[in-house]
């Protein structure tokens, strides 16, 4: 079911200055920051050979992101993204082994079909699907 | 300087449990568990159409995920790695730009040349140079 890792998300408190890390001490390939306004982040795209960092700073009152930097104010890993070939699939597959989906699938910052796992139900980490 | 993402680490307190999780939940493709003793790990390889997925679960008295796993009991992304084409251009780097490297170059799981980059410095993410 599970294909390619789409992304890893790091949330951080500073995007010039992540962006600084990923572009001029580890000479990586990255974007110039775009503004999502309706999914609450400012983000940056490291394009590394295979896939991509998304460096994400919070945007407006209700970001998505806030909470997580309040509790790891220097930043972390938020989340990573795999990529599913079918949602309505991966999705009765979820329900059926009994996994916490959060919320119905919504449409990404990709505009493509996603949907978020509990990290209670998945070692920990927050994963997101994204359906290709 | 860097190249494609070579795996995300994902530090897991039961092995089978994890295994399963992206074996039959997620339908991945997965090694055998494999003993690293002197890495300190037990490993399964998630291999995704890109990049891999390690679960790495504790393995002996000085395993270095042991207090990782104090913190996080339901487990956690651990580290991500990176890759270098040279590790002498890179640490050299990494030095003139202070980021604090922890311990000398060392052989990792793969037979090649590996760093890891104190959290402080990336963004509250460990993160691992290897060298291609």
């Amino acid at each position: 079911m599970i294909g390619a890792l789409n992304h890893i998300a790091i949330a951080v408190p500073d995007l010039n200055q992540a962006t600084r890390l990923y572009k001029e001490v580890f000479g990586g390939n990255v974007s110039k920051p775009t503004a999502i306004p309706e999914h609450g982040v400012s983000v940056v795209f490291v394009e590394l050979s295979n896939t991509k960092i998304e460096l994400l700073e919070p945007l407006g009152d209700k970001s998505p992101i806030a909470a997580f930097l309040n509790k790891n104010p220097a930043g972390g890993i938020h989340h990573f993204c795999l990529e599913v070939d079918n949602m309505d699939n991966a999705l009765r597959k979820m329900n059926d082994e009994g996994l916490q989906v959060l919320g119905p699938p919504k449409t990404g910052a990709h505009g493509k079909s996603v949907i978020f796992l509990h990290p209670k139900d998945c070692l920990g980490t927050l994963v997101e699907f994204e359906e290709t």
